[in-house]
């Protein structure tokens, strides 16, 4: 807010202190403002410095200063305009969330973060132990970990008394809570210890994962769906100010182009419609397009931007390439799975119904060569009231990204964790 | 919801499947009931059985089956009717919590989980890092394990180049969002790699922690009572059903005690005060009281339980034993925190102002030997533009042990994480 002083002002003489940083508590009348650029300001007429910020050393001098440069100061970058909006607008985002879910009768779940199960596969994960230590003299001496007779870390001796791992999505234990009170949704942190420095990744991002009891892939992607108009057109209505503040200074456009996801319908696609679509687009692709292959961000974007012209789309049964629980099509073929894609930022949410049959799913493990006494309680949901179900999986900064139209990820979330950086 | 059927239902055949745990579609007309037990019942027209569950292998066969057997079948045990009332008025807190922040103003900010900032001290924390490996040949050989070359866990070569770990609490993180967006709160896990297998404990837990701009403890206190009000109103109002199965089931009496929560004003003590009401009492306790010597949870119960007959009690300007962060009051001897106690939890909510005087804080940092460098950033929230804030600390599950009256923590969150368990 512009506030204005006069030398009348009572503290004026403290003026010279009133610098970038500093914090101030003004007290005045609220009128109309004779500038063009704000419709009201305030007179003021007591200023008192309440905090003084030196504005020689203050970190942030420049009115523009770069991106890479706040990310090395995240403790103070939500003082500027651009991620003071950033801030709000996920907030609300998330708040929408909740109250999307909770007033269609959801139940919210916290799925665990830490997981000894051998369910999720170890790839791409972080490890969670008291194994380790790092002292002052500068850490764990190597001999001093406590191994087995082979040379091999001792688990056994570790704080859950087994490997343990930091979740990398809550799907199977939301399984597990839908098919007991129907539908739910998880909303909390998941992890990638994936190497990749992309403006698309993070090690450290929040999911939304709502599971569908006694639903189908069509439940699943009208959920989706109304999922979507619904935040979108929420943060359209409640974030007027910080919405205007994007569209004129991170994305010309960004809010006619929220607007279309608000009203306009989403094109729906099968995969095999989608390849043959691009197959005849003549464009040139850097990933070949072929049946059978997974869509690439490449293909999906040229279908969203290029294709359909800037509306949602939704891309629905896949070849039998993806994980392991998604439920086998009729024409044995394909699965019943479904993107959402969105311009600029591909492919937001990801689902599918999923396999309630015990034997398909069983015969799916096997295919995939994966350990099915690991998944005894997985399989268990379907050896005992077993209900179709189905459910999608929505990265949460991803939708931060499409809702304030900021480039990199990394600015999105108020402290970024990526190869290399853990820093505050 | 009792069903009614007879051998004129459609599918009346399909009985014999309709065991424990099977899933079944009912259609029918919702009738007043003959019974006592219940005012509705479904006449039902037509039954569809659409999974079966065997009734000789279903894990959960007594209707009472014990505590700790449901935690070890933790996938089935919400299908149970205390599980499910506890879900259920998990999620209502947890919306009520997003609800009385947002209706107040209050931005939601996520505060990392995995951090290498060292201010959090790793005394309990848990490790986290990609230099492990867990291969089907039993995983990491301590020799490949990268090492400097005195025989050290090399961390430059961790994912994060350094040690990084689990939060404690996203107290400080939340303080710098606070210093830029005024009031704001965290929700979120938090880790403690404490090897207490105690029913008040875990070592994944969920926490709530508000921090209020231009605040004090005065401040602090009235927000976590109106907080404390606001939830347990909500869920009095909201959860009518799964309350009245707690006060039967669980503890008789929660509904009055938790009515007694909203409607009676909180008492205000001062430590001071509450060593001499202590003193007085001619009680035998286990622990000493003594004035400068931390209250334990027995002198914390008879202050709530005996002293003041079960009212919620604010006991506030503790000694200077506590956290360097906590604003040091005018007499030089205590600092302006607060713990709000309850029946049967003990302390339920742990806030301060805190010290936003750079030399105090400094001199603190210095008191408690901790690194000053590591709080570069934290002293910068003083340095530049500080203002008077304070914010408290709420354990999620202990609110729901609270609300429910259930005995054992790990019964208030869908997948306890204990020392040696972390399954599902």
């Amino acid at each position: 807010m512009q506030c204005v002083l006069t030398p009348e002002t009572e503290g004026y003489d403290q003026i010279d202190s009133v610098t970038t940083g500093a914090s101030v508590l003004v007290e005045g009348v609220v009128a109309s403002s004779q500038g063009g650029k704000q419709k009201v300001e305030l007179k003021v007429s007591k200023i008192t410095v309440i905090g003084k910020s030196d504005p020689t050393s203050f970190p942030i001098q420049k009115k523009r200063a770069s991106r890479e440069f706040l990310r090395t100061v995240a403790h103070l970058r939500p003082r500027t305009n651009t991620f003071g909006a950033v801030a709000r607008v996920r907030n609300t985002l998330a708040y929408a969330t909740h109250k999307f879910f909770q007033d269609n009768g959801f139940v919210w779940v916290s799925s665990p973060i830490i997981t000894a199960s051998d369910c999720e596969g170890a790839g791409e994960q972080f490890y969670v132990t008291t194994l380790l230590s790092n002292s002052a003299d500068g850490g764990s001496l190597l001999k001093d970990i406590p191994a087995t007779k082979d040379g091999r870390v001792d688990w056994s001796q570790d704080f859950f008394c087994k490997p343990a791992f930091l979740t990398v999505s809550g799907q199977l234990n939301g399984e597990t809570y839908a098919s007991a009170l129907s539908d739910i949704y998880t909303f909390g942190p998941t992890f990638r210890a994936e190497n990749s420095n992309t403006s698309r990744h993070l090690a450290e991002f929040w999911m939304i994962e709502p599971e569908l009891a006694f639903a189908d892939l069509n439940d699943d992607m009208a959920c989706a769906t109304a999922y979507l108009q619904y935040v979108v057109k929420y943060i359209l209505e409640n974030c007027k100010e910080d919405m205007d503040f994007f569209n004129t200074w991170i994305e010309k456009g960004i809010i006619d182009r929220l607007n279309d996801v608000v009203e306009k319908n989403f094109v729906h696609l099968s995969y095999t419609d989608a390849v043959e679509l691009l197959l005849g687009s003549k464009k040139e692709f850097e990933f070949p397009v072929k049946w059978g292959l997974d869509l690439q961000s490449e293909h999906e974007r040229y279908i969203t931007e290029v294709a359909f012209g800037g509306r949602p789309v939704i891309i629905r049964d896949y070849p039998k390439i993806k994980a392991f629980y998604m439920r086998e099509n009729d024409d044995g073929k394909t699965v019943a799975a479904m993107d959402l894609l969105v311009p600029r930022v591909g492919e937001l949410i990801g689902g599918s119904q999923r396999e309630e049959r015990l034997d398909y799913l069983e015969a799916r493990l096997d295919e995939q060569n994966l350990n099915k006494e690991s998944y005894w309680w997985y399989l268990d949901l379907r050896r005992y009231g077993s209900v179709p179900h189905a459910g999608f999986g929505l990265g949460f900064e991803r939708l931060v990204q499409f809702a304030t139209g900021m480039d990199n990820i990394r600015d999105t979330i108020p402290f970024p964790r990526v190869p290399g950086s853990a820093e505050f």
